[in-house]
């Protein structure tokens, strides 16, 4: 699959069952066969909540947490002050069974 | 290793800087091998940042993310309603290169 063809959703403010919708329309309405959950800083937890209930409340059985890699990025802020931001990425899969 | 063996720091809500050292502190002085670090629900982010800086910032070339899982466990709180708390496993290994 190349890389613009990925399906992300990126968790941040907005209500929770919005990603969760999200990541399950598309693996059911758009035939994905990945989806790449990702969030930064305060969403990181959020991100894990919405993979958990995507994957064991609505897809049970047919989708799989594929991989996980998180990382971080260091930026000044508006102060002048370096800041590091932790982030995550979670990838499910259609799993074939 | 067993799993009694197994390395272990709990995440939750005493001071950011107490996890990093305790994770550091593993690897330096009691010449662990491997460290899980482990946090439910609101400290999932907080154990994300205490992977990134331990293995980016204090043990930088030395030790690397071998290994990320997510779960979730429910319970019934006191009202008697269901619970569904995500929880968050990342394991640092001791990079020999």
């Amino acid at each position: 699959m190349l890389e613009t063809e990925k399906n992300y959703v990126y968790v941040g403010k907005k209500p929770f069952m919005n990603y969760v919708t999200g990541v399950v329309m598309q693996f059911t309405t758009k035939g994905a066969q990945e989806v790449t959950i990702r969030a930064r800083g305060q969403f990181i937890g959020r991100a894990v909540d919405v993979a958990e209930v995507a994957s064991k409340r609505f897809l049970e059985g047919t989708v799989k947490v594929a991989g996980i890699e998180i990382g971080s990025e260091e930026f000044q802020n508006e102060m002048g002050r370096k800041v590091r931001v932790s982030s995550i990425e979670i990838t499910l899969k259609k799993d074939p069974q």
